[in-house]
């Protein structure tokens, strides 16, 4: 190889595509289904972040647990997280795997304990709210994930971290997608996808076809001011905003029918 | 092979161990805590094997199903396959994956299904029992768990298989620690230590002083005949012998308090 095509093969970086999905598609046997044979078709090098509250929720009542939520987010205490610990990094994250496995792809079922891939610390008491052991992400091992790509690995990820201290504590598994994309990012030409039940962001809430194809900052700040963009869209494209200008190379908004950068809302810097 | 040629070989292969640690000990904090210290301070490679049955009795029983056992195996219904998968794979295993980083052991917590690294079928019907979900062991993916050791990972694996096709099936763990064993085996030198109650293999079983030091097959038929050995020992020393005939250096059966081959029952060929 001469020197020169040594050089811009150093500065071409191999593609990553991390898809996060959430709840209502794990939970759902015949929409998981589809959702991971459009994943396994996915070229090259992936990552999946996946959910699992509502079957949270469903355990914990049988267990005679209540949930409770604040501002969307799960105060979990101790019973809680066993809970969590239960069915995010067994049940859900296991049967993902095996599915995965059944499709030929070399999944290996992650929490962010494991490998040490997503440390956190216990978030705070913040305007009196305790989230209990509800951790807030101090670093992704970046090593560790890039060295079971290489292996031809693919990691399928619940969104639990842990403090190094032993405990594992609960997070959000779009801001561990936001995370692990954005420390990814340095090393791999990273595509983050965030699956939901909608299409895209739309113009209109009730029209299906009203996908807005691209937004950068100024269009987001335009359709919050508008009011086009309300409720939990505001702080989830505010997350995929500050990932496409910390490096990921696009964030894409749509529905888990569609997992891929030609459908939905694309997000650049 | 000839001695000579077999130390030789010896000589080429890195040691590994291997401990299988019961329900007993993973679900009480104290004696974890203990137990774990102790295989934090094991040099070399090491997998760590759990099981958690008595765990996934008592969830069980609080989701309102009934645990079946038949010959110390439990059938495993669909109900129960989805109670194991939780405990387990996530409860149990990520539990013990956060204490061994707190420790500054790279723990990797594994299923069966992870990086396809044990892979059964279900057991057919067999006396008229049908266990369930539970899977006969066909393979150990011994180039996936050989990379995570050179890595520097220390997998923990939990008794759960997967038959390749999107099913996960319930093992024994005492069987799956000797098939991890004996796959490994080949390439390296192989100790597999099954820690659990008692001191070792007792001569009387009311005298935890009168531990049998070293077993061949020869002995373990002498106590099996004049009833030294009997019961659940009867197979588990049966299953240690295979392992040490199919390759494994040797087998401990020792306490989860000494996890080490200088305590305990030692079973050689």
């Amino acid at each position: 190889m001469t020197r020169r095509a040594e050089y811009s093969q150093q500065l071409y970086m191999k593609g990553l595509t991390i898809l996060k999905v959430g709840g209502a598609v794990v939970e759902d046997k015949p929409s998981l289904r589809r959702f991971l044979d459009s994943f396994a078709a996915i070229e090259g090098q992936k990552i999946l972040i996946h959910g699992g509250g509502r079957r949270a929720t469903s355990v914990a009542s049988s267990l005679g647990i209540e949930s409770r939520m604040v501002e969307g987010r799960r105060i979990t205490d101790r019973k809680t997280l066993e809970v969590v610990t239960m069915v995010y990094g067994g049940l859900v994250n296991k049967g993902i795997v095996a599915e995965l496995q059944a499709r030929r792809i070399d999944a290996v079922g992650l929490t962010g304990a494991d490998l040490d891939i997503v440390r956190s610390h216990r978030r705070p008491v913040t305007n009196g709210i305790d989230y209990g052991c509800v951790g807030d992400i101090d670093r992704v091992g970046t090593r560790q994930l890039a060295g079971l790509l290489s292996a031809g690995a693919v990691p399928v990820i619940a969104p639990l971290s842990h403090d190094g201290r032993g405990n594992i504590l609960n997070v959000n598994a779009d801001t561990m997608a936001a995370a692990v994309a954005t420390a990814l990012a340095g090393e791999y030409d990273t595509t983050l996808i965030y699956c939901f039940e909608k299409p895209g962001v739309l113009r209109d809430a009730n029209d299906g076809n009203s996908v807005i194809a691209c937004m950068r900052r100024g269009d987001y700040e335009k359709c919050v001011a508008d009011g086009t963009i309300s409720g939990g869209m505001i702080p989830k494209i505010g997350n995929a905003l500050n990932a496409v200008e910390s490096g990921v190379r696009r964030v894409v908004i749509t529905s888990a029918e569609h997992p891929d950068a030609c459908h939905g809302t694309v997000i650049v810097r």
